[in-house]
């Protein structure tokens, strides 16, 4: 059997069905393999970064990796930035880079590159496939490697001769089955007692921001008294009525600061101690309090779904019903801001959606509101570099085909990643995307004035400023065979938000904001 | 003076006038020095890969560096394909990227990463600035390093504390002007030797394909009987009537051996021995007979034409005077295909224009038909890694803005760099894009059959068609702010044109291939 089928049938066995990317020439086997070994669903992207960030977005709903193929150096760097979302994220993603074939490297070919090198920069474990013979074993330890909790990025390079020769029998070595540690009983007991009085606090991320975890985690703020918080960007949180809304570390240092003082312990389950996104002049790295203590009940790979409600037990707490406020009347009339959307948004979303947060610069607006939505899953970009919320979708919408999918897309930062419009409408996915047009980078509007650089001129502005012309979404949706609308005002929105609900595809709807 | 100023007055004083890029946060001093240091014009881009890729157009027309402005390591990771490309075009690229304060880098924030890592990647030249006082000093090593010849790609890492403290006066550090070095007469002896009849041939590169090195080479030719021809991808080509038409290395490794069948002996004058651009089972990977001798006349680093001229003095070579055949009668009606495209865009080239070629799989067809053509430059993707053809549009634009730049752009390259759209738009750039649309990276096609793959099933082909949906270019570019139309069969194509080359501004074809 060839070294390509082999890997096909080992990515299938290791539970690998989703495969996104880009081929090029040295991938043509592997690609040939797709229909000699059934059961590997492939996803074209116009473009690596939405296979990647994809990649991403299906782990984060799935529970497990999807594979990407990428061609050589150069196609795998146009991936990275969205690797590095992804690991930002901590999911685990499977890259199949194809190589040239070893006796080609010598020749420093057109397309040559260090692959390995460009690898390393955001993948945690990088192997090149040395023969056909191997590459089970590879494939299977890519797997490992990636579902090494909580989530890896792991890249296979794949040179086209060990692809295009045979490898024998090709029989498929088992995935160990590596699940997240246990934490010791004394980290709990340390836990229970550094949450005393609203002094204390117990951020959680990751598994803790399941249904169960804030579940846990809020029972365990009414017997200790504790605030209970989450880390400014998450993979995933379950929200909506019926689930304890969980407020996040803000984005603006001095915004931080003032959330995080009057605090003397902070508990960490499933997340790190917070820090500035950026640093500025003459402002702290670290947001909490001097003197602060960080206590860690259970580390990111750890267990913290088990460890939170250890912690629960321990402290004898009980579960405290929730039931959120009465959906917000969303308004019928009137400019669209970021506050209407989010109400609009809130009051529309039908039970069980996934929401997509790449709305930057709106996006703590939109959170609070969509509190009161129906039970919804949201994900959020986690690495702090723009252009994920697309491809999120396109991952999300594979990984779960019965759920709709909103994506709360910033204008600037959905460029960056646009052509992953067109996946959503090849495969006929069920994602609504809401540009929120504004324009402009507008996270960069206060940036600049954070950074001291407050007078800013035309030279600085053309670099920050979106138009010029406006961005056309409407017509890029268009181009890429998805239908769109552009809405001006709360009414066109919410009737255009409601035709994009009501029917099952892909639709994108422009909300400009007022 | 801040560093970020020191930074923009050093760019300005070593020559620099042009600056593409996408900021962040990290890069906010810098974009407000824009304004406080005047002469450098900035160029927003909505994708890093637009900005590396127009950075190398704009050198291969201006001859000197432009700068790319990236955010952190992720921002760069998206500009790193087409600084691949670059690299292989061989042309001077400054980038300058931001990173973290110094302080910041220990708290692991979201978007930290190993930049210098990454820089490395695809870069000759990588430095981190350390503080303000050492920016003019390390602008003017970083601009050096990218004009050592024949060029190269420097990055400068800036952290944000060095932009924004104090570093004194910040007078602008010399750049030294750094020459190809000449080439010792006893490799011209050499070459003159070699170059005795039809088994010998002229291959030249670089400097070589300008008018003046064509002018030589083809002189050198008809006193020694010896073969010219170029390297398969060339930087810049001067090209059209009066000029002679240099063949190219077939991509096809089976044409390329037979294109260079009977030789026995090669000189190189700014180029590298020919070898098969990927490796495939049973073929060869040098495509020069064996036995054949390869002669270095001028390295790629060294003085070319110097040397091509000297050849000629020495063989005592007499200019050759080329008028091209009448120019052949474009088609007015019947299907469009690949020959009647590129004799009608030969027909209607301005005198003068700059032409990218990215058209892939249909390149080799219009390459020969455009010989026809008035005199005009003949830019190609260098590097292999497709979504080149509209930033290297943007940025030959931008260094000449009088001449027209005609874009011939295969579809599923141009889709990886769609948002170079944008950027023609909102900067008034004189380029025609011509898309040549054929629903396919059709060049896998041969690819998947030569490789052995012969037998493609749904699943191997859904990965290489770009149907279901086609895509909407008109709609795209209108998306963009770019006039767009889509033309079906010679006529409305050869009427598009017409108007799209008419006026000044951007404009796009989408030319159905039949």
């Amino acid at each position: 059997m060839l070294g390509a089928e082999i890997l096909v049938r080992s990515l299938v066995a290791g539970g690998i069905d989703t495969c996104l990317g880009n081929p090029g020439t040295s991938e043509m086997h592997f690609v040939a393999a797709l229909d000699r070994a059934p059961g590997l669903r492939s996803v074209l992207t116009l473009f690596e970064g939405v296979a990647t960030g994809a990649a991403d977005g299906y782990a984060r709903v799935a529970g497990k990796p999807a594979c990407t193929l990428m061609h050589l150096g150069p196609g795998l760097a146009n991936g990275l930035c969205n690797l590095h979302n992804a690991k930002r994220a901590r999911m685990p993603v499977v890259n199949i880079v194809g190589e040239h074939a070893a006796k080609h490297r010598q020749y420093d070919a057109p397309l040559h590159s260090d692959v390995e090198a460009v690898a390393r920069t955001f993948s945690d474990w990088v192997r090149t496939t040395q023969s056909a013979a191997t590459i089970a074993e590879d494939c299977a330890a890519a797997i490992a490697a990636a579902c090494t909790p909580p989530g890896r990025i792991a890249t296979l390079i794949l040179p086209a001769d060990t692809a295009w020769t045979d490898g024998g029998e090709g029989r498929a070595v088992p995935v160990p089955a590596i699940l997240p540690a246990p934490v010791p009983a004394t980290r709990v007991t340390d836990a229970a007692k550094a949450l005393r009085g609203e002094r204390g606090a117990l951020m959680i991320g990751g598994d803790g921001l399941s249904v169960r975890g804030i579940e846990a985690a809020t029972a365990i703020a009414a017997v200790t008294g504790c605030r209970v918080f989450a880390p400014m960007s998450n993979a995933r949180m379950a929200r909506g009525w019926g689930v304890h809304p969980v407020p996040r570390v803000p984005f603006a240092v001095d915004d931080a600061v003032k959330f995080l003082s009057g605090l003397d312990a902070v508990v960490l389950a499933g997340a790190v101690p917070p820090v500035a996104f950026f640093a500025y002049p003459d402002k702290p790295g670290l947001l909490a309090p001097p003197g602060c203590a960080m206590h860690e009940l259970a580390r990111v790979d750890e267990d913290v779904l088990a460890a939170l409600e250890a912690l629960a037990n321990l402290v004898e707490a009980k579960p405290v019903a929730w039931q959120s406020a009465k959906r917000a009347k969303a308004p019928s009339r009137g400019p669209l801001t970021a506050q209407s959307l989010a109400s609009i948004v809130a009051a529309q979303l039908p039970e069980d959606a996934i929401v997509i947060d790449e709305a930057l610069s709106l996006g703590f607006t939109l959170y609070p509101a969509m509190a009161g939505a129906a039970p919804h899953d949201w994900l959020q970009m986690a690495g702090g570099a723009t252009g994920e919320g697309l491809p999120l979708a396109v991952g999300a919408a594979l990984a779960a085909p019965r759920r709709k999918v909103v994506c709360l897309q910033a204008d600037g930062s959905g460029l960056y990643t646009c052509q992953a419009l067109w996946t959503m409408a090849r495969e006929g996915l069920d994602v609504t995307v809401v540009v929120l047009s504004n324009r402009a980078y507008a996270t960069l509007y206060g940036e600049l004035a954070k950074v001291g650089a407050t007078e800013a001129g035309p030279g600085a502005l053309g670099m920050i400023r979106l138009d010029r012309p406006d961005i056309g979404w409407p017509d890029l949706a268009k181009g890429f065979g998805v239908p769109g609308v552009r809405a001006v005002g709360c009414a066109a929105f919410a009737r255009a938000l409601g035709t994009a609900l009501a029917k099952k595809g892909p639709a994108l709807v422009e909300a400009v904001i007022a």
